[in-house]
Protein backbone atom coordinates (compact mmCIF):
# COMPACT_ATOMS: atom_id res chain seq x y z
CA UNK A 1 0.00 0.00 0.00
CA UNK A 2 2.81 2.55 1.02
CA UNK A 3 4.51 2.05 -2.33
CA UNK A 4 7.96 2.89 -1.41
CA UNK A 5 9.30 3.59 -5.22
CA UNK A 6 6.76 6.61 -5.01
CA UNK A 7 8.34 7.43 -1.57
CA UNK A 8 12.00 8.00 -3.74
CA UNK A 9 13.16 10.82 -5.36
CA UNK A 10 14.13 8.72 -8.31
CA UNK A 11 16.57 11.67 -9.07
CA UNK A 12 14.17 14.02 -9.48
CA UNK A 13 15.48 17.11 -7.93
CA UNK A 14 12.41 19.46 -6.49
CA UNK A 15 10.70 16.04 -4.92
CA UNK A 16 10.41 16.70 -1.54
CA UNK A 17 11.34 13.12 0.55
CA UNK A 18 10.72 14.24 4.44
CA UNK A 19 7.73 15.18 2.83
CA UNK A 20 6.49 12.02 1.01
CA UNK A 21 7.93 10.00 4.71
CA UNK A 22 5.87 11.95 6.66
CA UNK A 23 2.37 11.50 4.89
CA UNK A 24 3.18 8.17 4.42
CA UNK A 25 3.18 7.79 8.11
CA UNK A 26 0.45 10.05 8.99
CA UNK A 27 -1.44 7.77 6.26
CA UNK A 28 -0.44 4.03 8.19
CA UNK A 29 -2.45 5.17 11.35
CA UNK A 30 -5.77 4.77 9.53
CA UNK A 31 -4.68 0.97 8.50
CA UNK A 32 -3.50 0.19 12.33
CA UNK A 33 -6.52 1.86 14.16
CA UNK A 34 -5.19 2.67 17.49
CA UNK A 35 -2.09 4.50 19.17
CA UNK A 36 0.79 3.29 17.19
CA UNK A 37 4.23 2.26 18.35
CA UNK A 38 7.10 3.08 16.33
CA UNK A 39 7.82 -0.14 15.41
CA UNK A 40 4.60 -1.04 14.37
CA UNK A 41 4.63 2.60 11.72
CA UNK A 42 7.85 1.21 10.57
CA UNK A 43 6.58 -1.75 9.91
CA UNK A 44 3.51 -0.42 8.01
CA UNK A 45 5.39 2.07 5.98
CA UNK A 46 9.06 0.30 5.57
CA UNK A 47 10.63 3.54 6.57
CA UNK A 48 13.55 2.68 8.92
CA UNK A 49 12.46 3.53 12.92
CA UNK A 50 14.91 6.32 13.09
CA UNK A 51 13.14 7.90 9.99
CA UNK A 52 9.51 7.28 11.41
CA UNK A 53 10.88 8.78 14.69
CA UNK A 54 11.93 12.37 12.99
CA UNK A 55 8.58 12.16 11.02
CA UNK A 56 6.66 11.57 14.33
CA UNK A 57 8.42 13.89 16.56
CA UNK A 58 7.95 16.63 13.57
CA UNK A 59 3.73 15.65 13.71
CA UNK A 60 3.59 15.76 17.30
CA UNK A 61 5.47 19.51 17.55
CA UNK A 62 2.84 20.86 14.49
CA UNK A 63 0.46 19.64 16.53
CA UNK A 64 -1.00 16.50 14.26
CA UNK A 65 0.08 13.72 16.45
CA UNK A 66 0.59 13.40 20.24
CA UNK A 67 2.76 10.94 22.39
CA UNK A 68 1.21 8.46 24.61
CA UNK A 69 3.61 6.74 26.36
CA UNK A 70 5.45 4.61 23.90
CA UNK A 71 3.06 5.24 21.58
CA UNK A 72 1.51 7.68 19.37
CA UNK A 73 -1.97 9.11 18.67
CA UNK A 74 -3.11 11.74 16.08
CA UNK A 75 -4.76 15.09 16.60
CA UNK A 76 -7.85 16.24 15.72
CA UNK A 77 -5.92 18.69 13.45
CA UNK A 78 -5.42 16.00 11.02
CA UNK A 79 -9.39 16.82 10.24
CA UNK A 80 -8.40 19.99 8.59
CA UNK A 81 -6.44 18.44 6.57
CA UNK A 82 -9.27 16.19 4.69
CA UNK A 83 -11.42 19.17 5.43
CA UNK A 84 -9.28 21.36 2.71
CA UNK A 85 -9.95 18.75 0.26
CA UNK A 86 -13.40 18.50 0.58
CA UNK A 87 -14.27 22.45 1.02
CA UNK A 88 -11.94 22.67 -2.41
CA UNK A 89 -14.02 19.83 -4.04
CA UNK A 90 -17.17 21.62 -6.24
CA UNK A 91 -18.11 17.69 -6.19
CA UNK A 92 -18.45 16.72 -2.81
CA UNK A 93 -19.38 20.40 -1.84
CA UNK A 94 -22.45 19.79 -4.51
CA UNK A 95 -23.33 16.31 -3.41
CA UNK A 96 -23.71 16.50 -0.07
CA UNK A 97 -27.73 18.08 0.34
CA UNK A 98 -28.43 15.79 -2.81
CA UNK A 99 -27.13 12.92 -0.62
CA UNK A 100 -28.88 14.19 2.68
CA UNK A 101 -31.83 14.33 0.55
CA UNK A 102 -31.90 10.82 -0.97
CA UNK A 103 -31.57 10.04 2.21
CA UNK A 104 -34.17 11.41 4.15
CA UNK A 105 -36.28 10.38 1.34
CA UNK A 106 -35.38 6.45 0.84
CA UNK A 107 -34.17 6.27 4.80
CA UNK A 108 -30.85 4.36 3.44
CA UNK A 109 -27.51 5.44 3.39
CA UNK A 110 -25.93 6.94 0.31
CA UNK A 111 -22.62 7.72 -1.34
CA UNK A 112 -20.68 9.16 -3.65
CA UNK A 113 -17.32 7.65 -4.54
CA UNK A 114 -14.70 8.30 -7.00
CA UNK A 115 -11.77 5.97 -8.61
CA UNK A 116 -8.29 7.45 -7.12
CA UNK A 117 -5.32 5.31 -7.17
CA UNK A 118 -7.66 1.78 -8.17
CA UNK A 119 -9.58 2.37 -5.11
CA UNK A 120 -12.78 3.67 -4.79
CA UNK A 121 -12.80 6.31 -2.19
CA UNK A 122 -15.52 8.01 -0.62
CA UNK A 123 -16.16 11.61 -0.87
CA UNK A 124 -19.62 11.90 0.08
CA UNK A 125 -21.76 9.90 2.31
CA UNK A 126 -25.49 10.73 4.20
CA UNK A 127 -25.84 7.90 6.72
CA UNK A 128 -29.14 6.78 8.60
CA UNK A 129 -28.73 5.42 11.79
CA UNK A 130 -28.97 1.78 12.34
CA UNK A 131 -28.02 -0.88 15.01
CA UNK A 132 -26.27 -2.87 12.15
CA UNK A 133 -24.68 0.02 10.13
CA UNK A 134 -22.64 -0.30 7.61
CA UNK A 135 -18.74 1.36 8.82
CA UNK A 136 -17.98 3.43 5.70
CA UNK A 137 -17.47 7.44 6.03
CA UNK A 138 -16.29 9.81 4.14
CA UNK A 139 -12.24 8.99 3.05
CA UNK A 140 -13.05 5.12 3.59
CA UNK A 141 -11.82 3.02 0.66
CA UNK A 142 -13.03 -0.22 -0.94
CA UNK A 143 -11.91 -2.09 -4.29
CA UNK A 144 -13.15 -1.15 -7.71
CA UNK A 145 -13.92 -4.75 -9.41
CA UNK A 146 -16.17 -5.80 -6.46
CA UNK A 147 -18.22 -3.03 -5.39
CA UNK A 148 -21.06 -1.33 -7.22
CA UNK A 149 -19.49 1.69 -7.45
CA UNK A 150 -16.17 0.47 -8.67
CA UNK A 151 -17.71 -1.32 -11.72
CA UNK A 152 -19.93 1.68 -12.54
CA UNK A 153 -16.47 3.82 -12.13
CA UNK A 154 -14.58 0.85 -14.32
CA UNK A 155 -17.05 0.78 -16.67
CA UNK A 156 -16.82 4.47 -18.50
CA UNK A 157 -13.11 3.77 -18.61
CA UNK A 158 -11.48 2.51 -22.12
CA UNK A 159 -11.20 -1.25 -22.58
CA UNK A 160 -7.68 -0.82 -22.34
CA UNK A 161 -7.76 0.54 -19.09
CA UNK A 162 -10.27 -1.53 -17.82
CA UNK A 163 -7.34 -4.03 -18.98
CA UNK A 164 -4.70 -2.44 -17.41
CA UNK A 165 -6.49 -2.31 -13.77
CA UNK A 166 -7.30 -6.25 -14.23
CA UNK A 167 -3.38 -7.02 -14.34
CA UNK A 168 -2.56 -4.25 -11.69
CA UNK A 169 -5.03 -5.38 -9.33
CA UNK A 170 -4.99 -7.85 -6.99
CA UNK A 171 -8.33 -9.72 -7.82
CA UNK A 172 -9.28 -11.91 -4.16
CA UNK A 173 -12.23 -13.76 -3.52
CA UNK A 174 -13.73 -11.89 -0.63
CA UNK A 175 -17.00 -13.82 -0.51
CA UNK A 176 -17.24 -17.39 -2.31
CA UNK A 177 -19.81 -14.95 -4.72
CA UNK A 178 -16.64 -12.37 -6.09
CA UNK A 179 -16.02 -12.51 -9.20
CA UNK A 180 -12.51 -12.66 -10.19
CA UNK A 181 -11.75 -14.03 -13.80
CA UNK A 182 -10.44 -11.16 -15.78
CA UNK A 183 -12.94 -12.00 -18.61
CA UNK A 184 -15.64 -12.22 -16.35
CA UNK A 185 -15.37 -9.12 -15.31
CA UNK A 186 -14.41 -7.39 -18.73
CA UNK A 187 -17.89 -8.62 -19.52
CA UNK A 188 -19.49 -7.22 -15.96
CA UNK A 189 -18.28 -3.68 -17.52
CA UNK A 190 -19.78 -3.75 -20.55
CA UNK A 191 -22.98 -5.00 -18.86
CA UNK A 192 -22.96 -1.72 -16.54
CA UNK A 193 -21.93 0.68 -19.34
CA UNK A 194 -24.87 -0.52 -21.29
CA UNK A 195 -27.41 -0.90 -18.62
CA UNK A 196 -26.01 2.44 -16.67
CA UNK A 197 -26.01 0.62 -13.28
CA UNK A 198 -24.39 -1.77 -11.61
CA UNK A 199 -25.72 -4.60 -8.36
CA UNK A 200 -23.07 -6.12 -6.37
CA UNK A 201 -24.89 -8.94 -4.59
CA UNK A 202 -22.80 -10.27 -1.65
CA UNK A 203 -19.43 -9.95 -3.37
CA UNK A 204 -18.16 -7.81 -1.49
CA UNK A 205 -19.55 -8.83 1.91
CA UNK A 206 -21.62 -11.34 2.42
CA UNK A 207 -25.53 -10.20 3.55
CA UNK A 208 -24.59 -7.05 1.69
CA UNK A 209 -25.86 -5.46 -1.74
CA UNK A 210 -25.42 -2.60 -3.30
CA UNK A 211 -26.82 -0.68 -6.43
CA UNK A 212 -24.69 2.18 -8.24
CA UNK A 213 -25.42 4.77 -11.01
CA UNK A 214 -22.45 6.82 -13.03
CA UNK A 215 -22.18 10.34 -12.53
CA UNK A 216 -21.06 12.08 -15.92
CA UNK A 217 -18.95 15.25 -16.65
CA UNK A 218 -18.23 16.50 -20.08
CA UNK A 219 -15.82 13.75 -20.54
CA UNK A 220 -17.37 10.91 -19.46
CA UNK A 221 -18.54 8.85 -15.55
CA UNK A 222 -16.62 11.57 -12.98
CA UNK A 223 -18.20 9.89 -9.67
CA UNK A 224 -20.87 7.36 -8.99
CA UNK A 225 -23.61 7.08 -5.94
CA UNK A 226 -24.92 4.08 -4.40
CA UNK A 227 -26.71 2.69 -2.04
CA UNK A 228 -25.77 0.07 -0.14
CA UNK A 229 -28.11 -2.64 2.14
CA UNK A 230 -28.62 -5.77 4.22
CA UNK A 231 -29.33 -8.68 2.29
CA UNK A 232 -31.51 -9.64 4.53
CA UNK A 233 -33.79 -6.55 3.77
CA UNK A 234 -34.16 -6.58 0.02
CA UNK A 235 -33.91 -8.70 -2.98
CA UNK A 236 -31.90 -7.73 -5.66
CA UNK A 237 -35.21 -6.95 -7.92
CA UNK A 238 -36.52 -4.84 -5.12
CA UNK A 239 -33.18 -2.70 -5.06
CA UNK A 240 -33.30 -2.17 -8.22
CA UNK A 241 -37.12 -0.95 -9.10
CA UNK A 242 -36.95 0.37 -5.70
CA UNK A 243 -33.64 2.83 -6.02
CA UNK A 244 -32.98 2.81 -9.32
CA UNK A 245 -34.92 5.65 -10.44
CA UNK A 246 -34.42 7.72 -7.71
CA UNK A 247 -30.55 7.41 -7.87
CA UNK A 248 -30.98 8.32 -11.37
CA UNK A 249 -32.63 11.49 -10.45
CA UNK A 250 -29.69 12.75 -7.91
CA UNK A 251 -27.09 11.59 -10.43
CA UNK A 252 -28.85 13.74 -13.22
CA UNK A 253 -29.22 16.63 -10.43
CA UNK A 254 -25.56 16.60 -9.83
CA UNK A 255 -24.36 15.96 -13.72
CA UNK A 256 -26.30 19.53 -14.29
CA UNK A 257 -24.44 20.92 -11.51
CA UNK A 258 -21.18 20.07 -12.05
CA UNK A 259 -21.07 20.65 -15.63
CA UNK A 260 -22.65 24.35 -14.80
CA UNK A 261 -20.67 24.63 -11.15
CA UNK A 262 -20.93 28.67 -11.71
CA UNK A 263 -17.82 28.78 -9.40
CA UNK B 1 -2.92 30.76 11.31
CA UNK B 2 0.04 29.58 9.37
CA UNK B 3 2.33 30.54 12.50
CA UNK B 4 5.88 30.57 10.54
CA UNK B 5 7.33 29.95 13.71
CA UNK B 6 5.68 26.39 13.99
CA UNK B 7 7.23 25.87 10.35
CA UNK B 8 11.09 26.54 11.27
CA UNK B 9 13.57 23.95 13.21
CA UNK B 10 14.54 26.53 16.17
CA UNK B 11 17.68 24.44 15.83
CA UNK B 12 15.62 21.40 16.89
CA UNK B 13 17.66 18.60 14.57
CA UNK B 14 14.79 16.23 14.40
CA UNK B 15 12.37 18.71 12.83
CA UNK B 16 11.33 18.50 9.01
CA UNK B 17 10.88 21.79 8.03
CA UNK B 18 10.17 19.81 4.32
CA UNK B 19 7.39 18.23 5.88
CA UNK B 20 6.03 21.38 7.80
CA UNK B 21 6.21 23.38 4.82
CA UNK B 22 4.39 20.28 2.87
CA UNK B 23 1.29 20.44 5.21
CA UNK B 24 1.36 24.02 5.59
CA UNK B 25 0.37 24.26 1.90
CA UNK B 26 -2.28 21.30 1.91
CA UNK B 27 -4.00 23.06 4.76
CA UNK B 28 -4.11 26.14 2.95
CA UNK B 29 -6.44 24.71 0.17
CA UNK B 30 -9.00 24.86 3.06
CA UNK B 31 -9.20 28.80 3.40
CA UNK B 32 -8.91 29.22 -0.58
CA UNK B 33 -11.94 26.96 -1.26
CA UNK B 34 -10.67 26.71 -4.50
CA UNK B 35 -7.99 25.65 -7.23
CA UNK B 36 -5.10 27.98 -5.90
CA UNK B 37 -2.12 28.98 -7.83
CA UNK B 38 1.85 28.82 -6.47
CA UNK B 39 1.78 32.87 -5.84
CA UNK B 40 -1.66 32.86 -3.89
CA UNK B 41 -0.67 29.35 -1.94
CA UNK B 42 2.88 31.43 -1.33
CA UNK B 43 0.69 34.46 -0.02
CA UNK B 44 -1.53 32.43 2.42
CA UNK B 45 1.98 30.27 4.04
CA UNK B 46 3.77 33.30 3.53
CA UNK B 47 6.46 30.69 1.98
CA UNK B 48 8.53 31.61 -1.05
CA UNK B 49 7.38 30.55 -4.21
CA UNK B 50 9.81 27.96 -5.05
CA UNK B 51 9.32 26.49 -1.78
CA UNK B 52 5.67 25.82 -2.48
CA UNK B 53 6.01 25.09 -6.02
CA UNK B 54 8.40 22.08 -4.79
CA UNK B 55 5.94 21.04 -2.10
CA UNK B 56 3.22 21.29 -4.67
CA UNK B 57 5.19 18.83 -7.19
CA UNK B 58 6.16 16.20 -4.21
CA UNK B 59 2.10 16.14 -3.67
CA UNK B 60 1.03 15.99 -7.45
CA UNK B 61 3.91 12.95 -7.70
CA UNK B 62 2.47 11.70 -4.71
CA UNK B 63 -1.45 11.70 -6.15
CA UNK B 64 -2.29 14.53 -3.20
CA UNK B 65 -2.99 16.99 -5.46
CA UNK B 66 -2.91 17.73 -9.01
CA UNK B 67 -2.22 20.45 -11.80
CA UNK B 68 -4.77 22.13 -14.04
CA UNK B 69 -3.48 24.55 -15.94
CA UNK B 70 -1.52 27.01 -13.97
CA UNK B 71 -3.46 26.49 -10.75
CA UNK B 72 -3.56 23.36 -8.14
CA UNK B 73 -6.37 21.54 -6.61
CA UNK B 74 -6.20 18.54 -4.28
CA UNK B 75 -7.19 15.27 -4.92
CA UNK B 76 -9.45 12.40 -3.12
CA UNK B 77 -6.21 10.94 -1.35
CA UNK B 78 -6.16 13.80 0.78
CA UNK B 79 -9.23 12.50 2.72
CA UNK B 80 -7.33 9.21 3.45
CA UNK B 81 -5.30 11.78 5.65
CA UNK B 82 -8.37 13.07 7.64
CA UNK B 83 -9.90 9.63 7.62
CA UNK B 84 -6.53 8.30 9.30
CA UNK B 85 -7.15 10.32 12.55
CA UNK B 86 -11.23 9.48 12.31
CA UNK B 87 -10.40 5.47 12.46
CA UNK B 88 -8.10 5.84 15.29
CA UNK B 89 -9.87 7.82 17.71
CA UNK B 90 -12.04 5.98 19.83
CA UNK B 91 -14.53 9.35 20.63
CA UNK B 92 -15.21 10.07 17.06
CA UNK B 93 -15.99 6.42 16.21
CA UNK B 94 -18.14 6.08 19.03
CA UNK B 95 -20.05 9.01 19.34
CA UNK B 96 -21.04 8.99 15.03
CA UNK B 97 -23.76 6.45 15.53
CA UNK B 98 -25.08 8.03 18.95
CA UNK B 99 -25.42 11.81 16.82
CA UNK B 100 -26.88 9.91 14.34
CA UNK B 101 -29.58 8.77 16.86
CA UNK B 102 -30.14 12.02 17.91
CA UNK B 103 -30.56 13.64 14.61
CA UNK B 104 -33.53 10.91 13.65
CA UNK B 105 -35.18 11.46 17.32
CA UNK B 106 -35.22 15.27 16.91
CA UNK B 107 -34.60 16.03 12.98
CA UNK B 108 -31.83 18.70 13.97
CA UNK B 109 -28.17 18.38 13.18
CA UNK B 110 -25.94 17.36 15.96
CA UNK B 111 -22.12 17.37 16.17
CA UNK B 112 -19.21 16.56 18.26
CA UNK B 113 -16.64 18.91 19.02
CA UNK B 114 -13.13 19.04 20.80
CA UNK B 115 -11.14 21.93 21.66
CA UNK B 116 -7.67 21.76 19.60
CA UNK B 117 -5.53 25.05 19.45
CA UNK B 118 -7.86 27.26 20.41
CA UNK B 119 -10.56 26.04 18.08
CA UNK B 120 -13.42 24.13 18.30
CA UNK B 121 -12.97 21.04 15.82
CA UNK B 122 -15.76 19.09 14.51
CA UNK B 123 -14.76 15.43 14.69
CA UNK B 124 -18.78 13.94 14.31
CA UNK B 125 -21.13 15.52 13.09
CA UNK B 126 -25.02 13.83 11.93
CA UNK B 127 -27.11 16.32 9.64
CA UNK B 128 -30.52 16.68 8.47
CA UNK B 129 -31.32 17.98 4.93
CA UNK B 130 -32.62 21.29 4.79
CA UNK B 131 -32.89 23.89 2.29
CA UNK B 132 -31.17 26.78 4.46
CA UNK B 133 -28.34 24.35 6.10
CA UNK B 134 -25.81 25.50 7.94
CA UNK B 135 -22.53 24.17 6.62
CA UNK B 136 -20.32 22.54 8.85
CA UNK B 137 -19.06 18.88 8.52
CA UNK B 138 -16.60 16.96 10.27
CA UNK B 139 -13.15 18.70 10.32
CA UNK B 140 -14.79 22.39 10.39
CA UNK B 141 -13.20 24.66 13.15
CA UNK B 142 -14.82 27.52 14.48
CA UNK B 143 -14.24 30.07 17.50
CA UNK B 144 -14.20 29.01 21.09
CA UNK B 145 -15.76 32.22 22.98
CA UNK B 146 -18.43 32.48 21.05
CA UNK B 147 -19.86 29.24 20.01
CA UNK B 148 -21.77 27.05 22.90
CA UNK B 149 -19.09 24.36 22.01
CA UNK B 150 -16.52 26.26 22.66
CA UNK B 151 -18.26 27.94 25.99
CA UNK B 152 -18.52 24.30 27.51
CA UNK B 153 -14.92 23.08 26.50
CA UNK B 154 -14.19 26.16 28.03
CA UNK B 155 -15.78 25.92 30.95
CA UNK B 156 -14.16 22.66 32.00
CA UNK B 157 -10.35 24.62 31.99
CA UNK B 158 -9.27 26.51 35.09
CA UNK B 159 -9.53 29.89 35.45
CA UNK B 160 -5.82 30.18 34.93
CA UNK B 161 -6.24 28.37 31.34
CA UNK B 162 -9.22 30.63 30.68
CA UNK B 163 -7.51 33.93 31.11
CA UNK B 164 -4.71 32.81 28.94
CA UNK B 165 -7.03 31.74 26.46
CA UNK B 166 -8.56 35.15 26.64
CA UNK B 167 -5.34 36.87 26.27
CA UNK B 168 -3.94 35.18 23.47
CA UNK B 169 -7.71 34.61 21.31
CA UNK B 170 -9.10 37.69 18.55
CA UNK B 171 -12.21 38.56 20.62
CA UNK B 172 -13.98 39.45 17.64
CA UNK B 173 -17.85 40.99 17.66
CA UNK B 174 -18.65 38.55 14.64
CA UNK B 175 -22.68 40.06 15.61
CA UNK B 176 -23.52 42.74 17.69
CA UNK B 177 -25.03 39.84 20.27
CA UNK B 178 -20.93 38.65 20.67
CA UNK B 179 -19.60 39.01 24.17
CA UNK B 180 -15.70 39.86 23.92
CA UNK B 181 -15.34 41.32 26.89
CA UNK B 182 -12.85 39.20 29.12
CA UNK B 183 -14.53 40.00 32.23
CA UNK B 184 -18.18 38.76 30.94
CA UNK B 185 -16.53 36.10 29.22
CA UNK B 186 -15.21 34.56 32.42
CA UNK B 187 -17.94 34.83 34.09
CA UNK B 188 -20.41 33.36 31.61
CA UNK B 189 -17.68 30.10 31.61
CA UNK B 190 -18.24 30.25 35.46
CA UNK B 191 -22.07 30.09 34.94
CA UNK B 192 -21.82 27.32 32.06
CA UNK B 193 -19.96 25.07 34.61
CA UNK B 194 -22.40 26.14 37.59
CA UNK B 195 -25.48 24.45 34.54
CA UNK B 196 -23.41 22.42 32.82
CA UNK B 197 -24.53 23.44 29.46
CA UNK B 198 -24.19 26.65 26.95
CA UNK B 199 -26.88 28.56 24.76
CA UNK B 200 -25.22 30.82 22.51
CA UNK B 201 -27.52 32.95 20.72
CA UNK B 202 -26.82 35.21 17.48
CA UNK B 203 -23.15 35.83 18.85
CA UNK B 204 -21.58 33.71 15.80
CA UNK B 205 -24.06 34.52 13.17
CA UNK B 206 -27.40 36.57 13.18
CA UNK B 207 -30.18 33.84 13.12
CA UNK B 208 -28.16 31.27 14.46
CA UNK B 209 -29.05 29.74 18.08
CA UNK B 210 -27.54 26.84 19.66
CA UNK B 211 -27.24 25.00 22.81
CA UNK B 212 -24.03 22.71 23.63
CA UNK B 213 -23.62 19.71 26.76
CA UNK B 214 -20.21 19.08 28.06
CA UNK B 215 -18.75 15.30 27.54
CA UNK B 216 -16.77 14.25 30.61
CA UNK B 217 -13.76 11.74 30.19
CA UNK B 218 -11.88 10.73 33.56
CA UNK B 219 -9.98 14.24 33.95
CA UNK B 220 -12.88 16.89 33.33
CA UNK B 221 -14.25 17.96 30.13
CA UNK B 222 -12.89 15.82 26.49
CA UNK B 223 -15.26 17.29 24.15
CA UNK B 224 -19.48 18.48 24.03
CA UNK B 225 -22.26 18.31 21.53
CA UNK B 226 -24.49 20.60 20.35
CA UNK B 227 -27.33 20.88 18.20
CA UNK B 228 -27.63 24.64 16.25
CA UNK B 229 -30.36 25.57 14.54
CA UNK B 230 -31.96 29.02 12.95
CA UNK B 231 -33.47 31.55 15.52
CA UNK B 232 -36.74 31.81 13.50
CA UNK B 233 -37.47 28.19 14.20
CA UNK B 234 -36.88 27.90 17.97
CA UNK B 235 -36.71 30.41 21.16
CA UNK B 236 -34.23 29.96 23.44
CA UNK B 237 -36.58 28.84 26.12
CA UNK B 238 -37.78 26.33 23.55
CA UNK B 239 -34.02 25.39 22.83
CA UNK B 240 -33.39 24.31 25.81
CA UNK B 241 -36.48 23.01 27.31
CA UNK B 242 -36.91 20.16 24.40
CA UNK B 243 -32.79 19.75 23.65
CA UNK B 244 -31.04 19.82 26.91
CA UNK B 245 -32.69 16.45 27.68
CA UNK B 246 -31.66 14.27 24.92
CA UNK B 247 -28.05 16.40 24.48
CA UNK B 248 -27.43 14.98 28.52
CA UNK B 249 -28.84 11.52 27.58
CA UNK B 250 -25.99 10.94 24.75
CA UNK B 251 -23.46 13.17 26.72
CA UNK B 252 -23.66 10.47 29.38
CA UNK B 253 -23.85 7.61 27.18
CA UNK B 254 -20.55 9.37 25.45
CA UNK B 255 -18.93 9.49 28.84
CA UNK B 256 -19.70 5.62 29.57
CA UNK B 257 -18.24 4.50 26.34
CA UNK B 258 -15.11 6.86 26.67
CA UNK B 259 -14.24 5.93 30.07
CA UNK B 260 -14.78 1.86 29.87
CA UNK B 261 -13.87 2.28 25.59
CA UNK B 262 -12.75 -1.96 25.93
CA UNK B 263 -10.66 -0.80 22.94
Amino acid sequence: MYNLTMLEANGDPEFMTSLARGLAVLRCFADEQRPMTIAQASRLTGLSRPAVKRCLHTLVRLGYAAQEGVSYVLRPKVLALGYAYLSSSTLAMRAQPLLDQLRDELHESCSLGVNEEDEVYYVARAEVSRIMSISLRVGSRLPLYCTSMGRVLLSGQSKENQRAYLRRAKLVALTPHTQTEPGDLLALFDHVAQEGYAIVDQELEIGLRSIAVPVEGPDGVVAAINIGMQATRITVAELRSRYLPPLRKVAAELRALVTNPRR
